[in-house]
């Protein structure tokens, strides 16, 4: 006969009962950005007073993006824009990611990458000693199919990074995949493989998952994913902040990306409900992936600890 | 104790030994295009006389390709700019697929559809009596995200068609992804999934798998695939024909449409290396989609036919 946990496997609405608990036992919380803290470029209601508040408790704050059009600098002036203050110590961005996991596995300084996707990823691999080439300078470019038409590439191209790119092109497609399917070795490194996300307030807009999808069909390769639900960025985090990742709490608005992320690593985690995830999205019978708590946004913390 | 077959799943040479009994059998030749009869705008040595001698003989000439951007009519303006006669009726491309099955699914003519693709698929739609929004029209439209940026899609679109489409962009992917997303039923058809092709007689470039997958990423679903390998045309070639598939040939220069859809029809499966698949790639261990017979080229007809 088994005995049944009353709390095993089941995700708790956060509550004045449960919260002091959960609040004690973390040392630090991991926020999402996009439909955490803000949607498009909009705060959401609550956020600067929950995040001034959790400081002034001693908790450490960390924010953890799959957004990869930013860099972290770039991240961090969007926080202060916001009117919340943030070191870009603080901001672990895809586009960081993607440029540490090439230092980190020793790509040779003497190769390029080639990057589909923003401002953002070219900036971090410029921090980390790479050259990076397309991006944005490629959202003009045009492919022509003329006959004897040979589009060149650079040979020297060892890893293609793929994150969100609102400038997508046929060129870029035809840049990414020659290098991944002709240049020997060349990587392919996704920021993430987010389906959609809030791009502006009002509305989803298709995410990095629909450019990386897209190399994956002309290429017919997977990629090697370093933002959320990856861990590679865990690594970085526990150097920085030399705390346990059990008294981590990651809150995020995504299961896929955020509360698998948290999972994998072995975090606490909390969904809130002010992004792409509904309720009935998170109660539907089909989903697995089951956060330990869940609430309506970051900024009901302020009554439950008033509470 | 199994027998033994000699022929059983081993696949031939065509040689002079074995291509009168191919022939004989033979009342129709399936020819995929790209790759088989042309590369890019380049004709492939020796095809106008293959052709003409197959004629002469009384065998049915068939081309079915997954070629979207070309409507049938526009795929025989181009073999007759090439020298080769052929009639619309004779050709099935994957831009007719798609008209033909929302035809013969009763899609509804005051629904519109939405097309990431090429005029082709936009003027067999109108052939067929529907509205196509989109296409080429949409290639130099941007999509902002600016505050309050609301992208407004048109309601009324029933089915989003996906092919190549060289002048991809966010617009379009954004458009697609959201008429697949929030309108009720809509169908998402993929022309076919191709990762890569002869657009140009010197190199391959992505194919419409490279969009349609880039749809699925952003919408996590899967697409009706009416091109090769799916068998949905061949309801049409029959009526058209009126030939058993026993007694065609599919001659293509790619396994996983080509070669594959020959086999789900039921025909003889005939490889010509003239295109994508090299020699030790058929002859791959891992390699699963083995063709009945191969040869280098369609040309090779005219000798073994003397021989």
């Amino acid at each position: 006969m088994e005995v049944e946990s009353s709390t095993a496997g089941a995700m708790q609405l956060l509550s004045p009962r449960n919260f002091p608990g959960v609040f004690d036992s973390v040392d630090a919380f991991l926020f999402d950005c996009d439909g955490v803290i803000w949607k498009g470029d909009t705060l959401i209601d609550g956020v600067s007073r929950t995040l001034d508040l959790l400081r002034s408790k001693g908790k450490k704050l960390v924010f953890v993006t799959n957004n990869s059009t930013k860099s972290r600098r770039q991240n961090a002036k969007k926080f202060h824009s916001l009117g919340i203050s943030v070191s870009e110590d603080e901001i672990f961005s895809s586009s960081f990611a993607a440029a540490m996991y090439l230092k980190v596995n020793d790509f040779p300084q003497d190769k390029k990458v080639y990057v589909i996707g923003g401002e953002g990823i070219i900036e971090e691999l410029q921090l980390a000693g790479y050259t990076g080439l397309g991006g944005p300078e490629d959202g003009k470019k045009t492919a022509e199919w003329t006959s004897n038409c040979l589009f060149e590439h650079d040979k020297s191209v060892g890893a293609v990074v793929v994150g969100l790119d609102p400038f997508i092109n046929y060129y870029k497609l035809q840049y990414g995949t020659l290098c991944i399917r002709e240049n020997p070795g060349c990587l392919f490194i996704a920021t993430n493989r987010d389906a959609v996300g809030h791009m502006t307030d009002l509305q989803e807009w298709p995410g990095a998952g629909c450019m990386v999808a897209a190399i994956c069909g002309s290429t017919q390769k997977e990629p090697i994913v370093v933002g959320k639900p990856s861990t590679f960025m865990m690594e970085f985090l526990l150097k920085k902040f030399q705390i346990d990742c059990s008294r981590m709490c990651m809150v995020g608005d995504r299961l896929d990306t955020d509360i698998l992320f948290g999972q994998n690593a072995g975090c606490k985690t909390l969904l809130v409900l002010s992004g792409v995830t509904t309720l009935s999205a998170l109660q539907d019978p089909t989903n697995n992936i089951q956060p330990d708590y869940y609430s309506n946004k970051v900024s009901d913390f302020l009554d439950l600890l008033e509470a």
